[in-house]
Parts: structure tokens; sequence; C-alpha cells
């Protein structure tokens, strides 16, 4: 996993190998597999932006998918080795905005690219909760404000 | 199953009940686990409008999916008995756009929202596929033209 | 969902018909779909035996699988409509024991055989609970004595 | 990954970090989710004994299950960095017999423990194939007889 600077926007990189479970009777990746890989470099960035994802779980709270858009453009085939960019787009008090690109990178091929929007929610009773504050201070040109027309 | 006549956009609705393998450690049905309720819809419409989904995987003809939409309203839970309700919205000569809801029929809850586009795809060597000719017969007002605007 | 009476084993019959996301690149249904395939069945078994499982996760009761033993005879295809057939083997004061076949109807072949032990396990802290006494009242012949060679 | 060396039995070792969508509402990892890191490891095994799965692929020529045994210990935690061992036990001419463990390195605890057979499968037309000739003078002291006993 790598991130860049503060100034600039929060990102990840990780690398997936497409295992048989991850693909279906068409010979290539299941549509569903490319957001398990998503969620995989979601939850790295989560931890590299300073989340306890285990200890959050303990205390019920889970950072929740409240909207995904993914785009499929090409095919993976089993044993591709894979790269998930993922980054930070923008924020607001409750929620995130994050995108991410499916890469082969032997070829250079864009699979699959997608936007997804989280919330950090505690469960129960099922609330959504404010994002930390740090954040605000951290990457300003990244924060909404609440009123702002949504990007989505 | 159930669709509506002919000259009304085809229509599809399964029950499904959520087992523990749809839900993850926040105590509600996983993200991903809805996208596998709505294939069982979408495969369940496809075949109400005739195709015979079988037969095509042996002739390495199948339906792709090149872009979901999903917003998540609602949490679901484990034995929680919901409702796909799946709609042909339009297709035009190699694409089909449909959309879907998911919903807890015990309280009306509406959990999520979806609109995906598919096309056929022969494998090999990924090439789409047009569609059959006697939709534009059956279904003249859902179909849109090749150089019309896309309603995604 | 039948199920025998109360002299005889409880069993569960359930019907699934495969879809695209419970199979492979190898053309076939995924070693672990059947597993999925099996929880269902068995999820509805426990129904059938008075176990109310969405108020038991309320409490933090769930029932786990502590052993899976699997044969894989015949493959499975896109589309196979499928029969799980689960039966309650026996039980002692903290473990089920339970078999399963998958079949075809359509050409009645088996597909895959599977036995499984389970436990009733409150979670946290993860300890297991005695079974409903009731059940060695309904079905003397399946209890087994704690002390008893195991019969796996 | 790691190997003994060739008088050895062949062993490989990988890590894998526990995601949201491997546990269920239990708040621990679902029992399939260990059958895919061990799928994970058996397919680095197999690279690493000298097979190319996406060539293999490509030939329709596929590693299939054809019976699993998994006791499950005790129970994993999302975000939990967990081990997976993996060991080549026997083979025949059209078997391999496999033990993997899955372990949680921070705490020494054994979560899971397996055995799987597997054959190679030429798919169409589901026939079994001999494993690779090489094997034997590879590995002389993990070859079985056709003829004898089945370990399993």
């Amino acid at each position: 996993m790598t991130h860049s600077a503060a100034t600039e926007a929060p990102t990840v990189r990780i690398e997936v190998q497409v295992m048989y479970f991850d693909t279906d009777c068409g010979g290539v990746v299941h549509n569903t597999a490319y957001l398990r890989f998503i969620e995989t470099a979601r939850t790295l960035l989560a931890t590299d932006l300073g989340m306890d994802l285990a200890a959050m779980a303990e205390d019920g709270l889970f950072p929740v998918v409240t909207r995904t858009e993914i785009d499929y453009k090409r095919p993976g085939k089993v044993m591709d080795k894979l790269e998930v960019h993922g980054r930070l787009e923008a924020f607001d008090r409750m929620r995130l905005w994050l995108s991410f690109e499916v890469r082969r990178p032997s070829d250079g091929t864009l699979l699959a690219q997608s936007r997804q929007i989280l919330a950090l929610v505690q469960i129960p009773p099922g609330k959504p909760l404010p994002l930390p504050e740090a954040w605000t201070a951290r990457h300003p040109h990244l924060r909404r404000k609440r009123e702002a027309q949504s990007p989505n």
C-alpha cells in the first residue's frame, strides 16, 4: 500500500490475483468479485487514514457502503495479477466519496472503474455517525460543505 | 415469478430469504449479497424473456453486466424474507437497461435500488452480440435507437 | 420444505437453481457454492425444528459449523435445478450431526454428499450452549449420550 | 510463499487479512470463507509445483476438489491477519491429498484444519487426467500406488 502526501488525496494500491472462486462459467471474473477486490483496497485505505477497524467493530462501528457505481470495461481471467487503485475523492460531515480503478499491469488494461459513497454507522441502532474531525484539518481541499451539491 | 402483458415492460418478482452467508459482522446484509439477489431476479427475467441460458452457456454466450448502480437505503437482517422486483427499462441493438428494487414486504421497507446495463457476449472471444430481433416487435416502446442519448 | 413424523429423523428438502455466481471458469458449480446450498437447507431444517433464528441472532446466539465433510461426485452446471435433502442424524447435549445430499432431479444424479457437525454458540463470548431439552423427548432415538463414541 | 526441499513435502504459506465480506452476523469469519483462504493457498502451491494454471484453463484443464474435510477450532474476526499453511501429503496416478492449517500468528491460535483431495479434470467432457509423471521422480516418498488403501 502506498499513499500520497497529506496535501494530496489519500490513495491506496493493492495487488490481487484472480482465483477460481472469483470467476464464473463465462470464463471471466464475476461482476461481484471486483467489489470484493475494491473492498479490500477500501479497507486498507481506511486503515491508512487512521481507522482501527478491528477496534471499531468491537464497538459496533462499521463503514457502510451507501452507493456503488461500477463500469465493467474489459474481462479479467483466472490467475490474472490485478491492481486496485483507490482514492479518497471528497468527504462531508457524514459521507465519504471514493473512486477505484482495477487494472491489469501486465498489459495496462483497465478492467473496471468504480465510485462509492460510504458512511460510518453505529450498529445497533444503525445510526450514521460524523466522520473524524481531524480529517478536515488534514485534507481541507477534500472537505465538502454539507449544503453543497452532492458530486453524485 | 410474474410478468406483465407484452405492451407493458417485462417485470419479474422473486423471493429470497437472507442467510448467514449473506450477512457480515456489522449484523446486516453485506452490500455484495444484494447483487446476488438481483442476479437471481435478472436470470429469471431473462428466462421469462425467452432466453435459454443453459443452452446459451453451452454455446459460449453469456449475459454480461457492463454497469451497476446501486443505492443502499436500509439494512436487511438474517432470516429477513425479501422480494426483488426487476423491470426491463429499455434496450437498443446491443444493450439492456434493467432496474431493480429489493423490498422487505413484512414492513414495506425499500432496502436497495439498482440499475444495470447488460450486453450479450460471445466468450471467447469476448465480442458483444446483437440482442434478439424479436424483442423490437414485442416491446417496441422499450426499443431505443442506437444513436439516441443513453438513459444512463 | 417437507419433514417426516416426529418418530423419524427430521428432514428437509429445498430446491435451488444454479446461478452464474455459483459457477467458476471450469464451467461447473464451484465447490463452495454447494456449502451455500447446504446452509440454506440447514437453516430451514433448524426453523422446522422450532428454532427462531432471527430472534436468536438478536440475542447473540448462532448455530456454528464445527466440522464439514463433503464429497463432490458429479458437476452441476448453470441453470441446473437442484434439490438439497438434509437430515438430522443425531445429537448429544451440545452437538448436532446432520447429513445432506445435493441431487439433480432431472436425471437423478447425485452431485454432492456432506456431513456436518454444529453447535449452538453465544457470541460473545463464543461459548457453546446446550441444545434444547425438548429435542430429547421429541427425538429420543437420535439422542446420543455425551460419553458415547462420536459417530464421526 | 515458501516451499521446502524436494526431498520433503512441498508446502506453501500465505497471509490473508479478514475482510467484512469474509464474516457473518455472528461477528466471526463465515465457514465458507476459510475455504476461499485455502483455495488461494492451494492455487499458489500448484503454481509452486510447476503448474501453469492460466495456460491450463485456456486448454480446459482444471484442478477439481473431490473431497473436503474441515474442522473449525476457533473463530476468526474482521481484520485478523491469518496464515494458511498447506502441504502436499500424497498423490497417486490421478489424485492429490493436501492438508491445510489456518492460524493467527498474533496469538498462535489454530483456527481451522482441513484435508482435501483433488483431481485434474478436462472440461468438457469432465474426464479426470493423470497427474504429471515428473512428480513421481521428484517426490517418490509421496507417491501412493493406485491399489493402495486410500489414506482417506
